[in-house]
């Protein structure tokens, strides 16, 4: 007799990046697949660990770095106080939370269309059907069909698109939530990330009448392999996703708590992440520099203000999940854009996503050349095959 | 408008773990509440960490680790491979994981009564009833009076009982499970601790036909604060939880994987492990004499052979919860017995659970009198109570 799984367990696809950053891994593999920040951007840990740190701690978090993210998320324009804040075990958490907060069998969910595709996945797990927008429809100032349980939102150098909400684009999303009071999830691991002047107010910051929830991320300008994030969210939510963080793990890693306040407080903080932004600034400049090289003939795209990403469109109609079979097998990963997009039909969108903070210079060089040429043969072909079927 | 929350969040009590354990945390309170090992017992890290360990690492955990653990685990008698084994945030994250697998509404899980009450928060969180079986039934041969989604057990030093199935139960409960394919999900956090010689070879390792998952925890003899633990499972479970392990937080904390890897390798690790039951057993005795010095007219127990738990089963039915507040109020915490039954009545047990790991001799001595005399009071109003009704 076979188990019987939950009914939501069909919702739950294998996940692309799960099954590309296995390959992406291999060596001699050059990867433009994950978000993956630098190795040579993580930090020199002091670790004289303190005992206390290895004891079970509150679900909410260590007091002394809650306060300190307090008074930073204050200076962003959040009305928080301390009692606000959960940490979290890295920011996927925080959206495995909030769906189990809002989420039942065919609850709408307002989301822009690409977005972060794992939180799609987790979306759709729990039950979700979608309400796609788009920063075009925010300015028109009408994004909602339909009242959603929440919207979903990445204002600032979103995933995958890199896309930069203006302040005028932020203040119409949070009056049109207001306007009908939708509770606005805000998530923004990025923002740090700037490497032009750009809005980055959140949205949360402009609402007067929505609840909200923000939540924000160590992964990129710490070290994601200690999965920390956090959130902060309007007091009528903090019981609820307190409870949830504790059925999900009890608590988030201490050690990781401790580290990251440390790291929070450090004299060269500031230095260390201006550093960063430099490097990747750096790299964004030559990654643009070489698509202008090979790919201004085969995609439009436009230079990422901030972040870690690409985001091509593609001049020919491919499924870009079968370049990627080939260029994998040429060594070179990237993330096809289809995943990205609300509807679950395998519709090629022509589109694709690029992380340009992991490789070098010359791996981006190379690996660069290496799609284009892939995708050229692609085009080529599909060219034949088009002529070939019109001409029989 | 007020926010709509998912139809399971009303099944999501306050928990009284958390509550208690806020009281709990207070200076000068002695806490015979949570499971807290004592903090002597930590080990002191060397805390070179190697860069690689700070980037994002494989949903599945690090392989070293799990090679190390599936090694261990073949030892114990289970029948597993490396590819089995999935690293966790704690196993609480297991019991989330499990329950997504498993729980629709309606859905029913055989489970021990009493039981881990985190564990059954979970379950009832995603829809689920509950068939409850004692070792009782499990000897009886027909625990099962219906068949469920899965049975829930710990057979090795039960939280919050400290029961131990002997050889003959562990058989048996694989012989009910087999019969009908009912799959089986071990928790097994306590094995290490063990102080007298008893059973403790693993359900699932008895198991002939029924898929299993099987997990372990490095909080209770490691530390807890890196929130770490692991499960292994049948073949056919894996790929489910790993993708169920992705939605929620991409991967566990990579710094608790290395340093816990370290620690099981360190050639002291028998030593340390020898140390802490040494500790622990003295612990136990010291607090078994001095319940016997208080408590023999006012409870039954059974010294425990393991884990970090006396559970005292009172003779007068008063609400532990009652007690409770009033032993608070002179600065002790235990946990009441009432949460840990999967009913959800209100009805008094008469029953509480003292963790005896954590206090040091003195604290346990001056606790335990406080609340012998606060149980006494309660005894002796309750005698007053009932007096006063029968003869009005």
């Amino acid at each position: 007799m076979e188990p019987r799984f939950s009914a939501r367990l069909t919702a739950l696809q294998a996940s692309p990046i799960r099954q590309i950053l296995a390959v992406a891994n291999r060596p001699h593999m050059i990867s433009f697949a994950g978000g993956l920040p630098a190795r040579e951007c993580f930090p020199s840990f002091d670790l004289k660990v303190p005992p206390a740190v290895l004891q079970y701690g509150p679900t909410e978090g260590d007091d002394a770095l809650r306060e300190r993210l307090c008074e930073d998320l204050v200076q962003l324009g959040l009305p928080v106080t301390t009692d606000q804040i959960v940490i979290l075990s890295g920011s996927q958490q925080g959206i495995d939370l909030v769906a189990k907060l809002f989420i039942d069998a065919g609850t709408c969910v307002a989301s822009e269309s690409p977005t972060y595709l794992a939180a799609l996945q987790v979306f759709r797990f729990f039950g979700a059907r979608f309400a796609p927008f788009t920063p075009a429809d925010v300015e028109n100032g009408n994004p909602f069909r339909e009242r959603p349980a929440f919207a979903y939102v990445i204002p600032t150098f979103q995933n995958p698109t890199g896309y930069c909400y203006s302040d005028a684009e932020r203040k119409a999303l949070s009056r049109a939530c207001d306007r009908e009071t939708i509770p606005v999830f805000e998530d923004d691991p990025y923002r740090d990330l700037a490497y032009d002047p750009c809005d980055r107010r959140p949205v949360c910051a402009y609402l007067q009448k929505s609840p909200w929830i923000y939540q924000g991320s160590f992964s990129k300008t710490l070290a994601p392999g200690l999965r920390l994030g956090f959130l902060a969210a309007s007091q009528m939510f903090v019981p609820h996703l307190v409870r949830l963080k504790q059925a999900a793990d009890l608590h988030s890693n201490r050690l990781s708590q401790w580290l990251v306040l440390d790291a929070l407080k450090h004299p060269d903080r500031e230095a260390r992440l201006a550093a960063i932004v430099e490097m990747y600034r750096r790299k964004r400049d030559t990654f643009d520099r070489v698509l202008h090289e090979y790919f201004s003939d085969l995609a439009h795209w436009e230079k990422p203000r901030g972040g870690l990403f690409f985001w091509l469109q593609l001049k020919v109609p491919i499924d870009t999940r079968l370049l990627l079979d080939s260029t994998l097998a040429h060594g070179v990963a990237f993330m096809p854009g289809e995943p990205f997009y609300v509807g679950s039909s395998p519709q090629p969108t022509a589109t694709l996503r690029l992380a340009f903070t992991h490789a070098s210079e010359s791996e981006a060089l190379s690996g660069l050349k290496i799609l284009s040429a892939q995708l050229r043969r692609f085009r080529d072909e599909a060219c034949v095959t088009n002529r070939a079927l019109s001409h029989p």
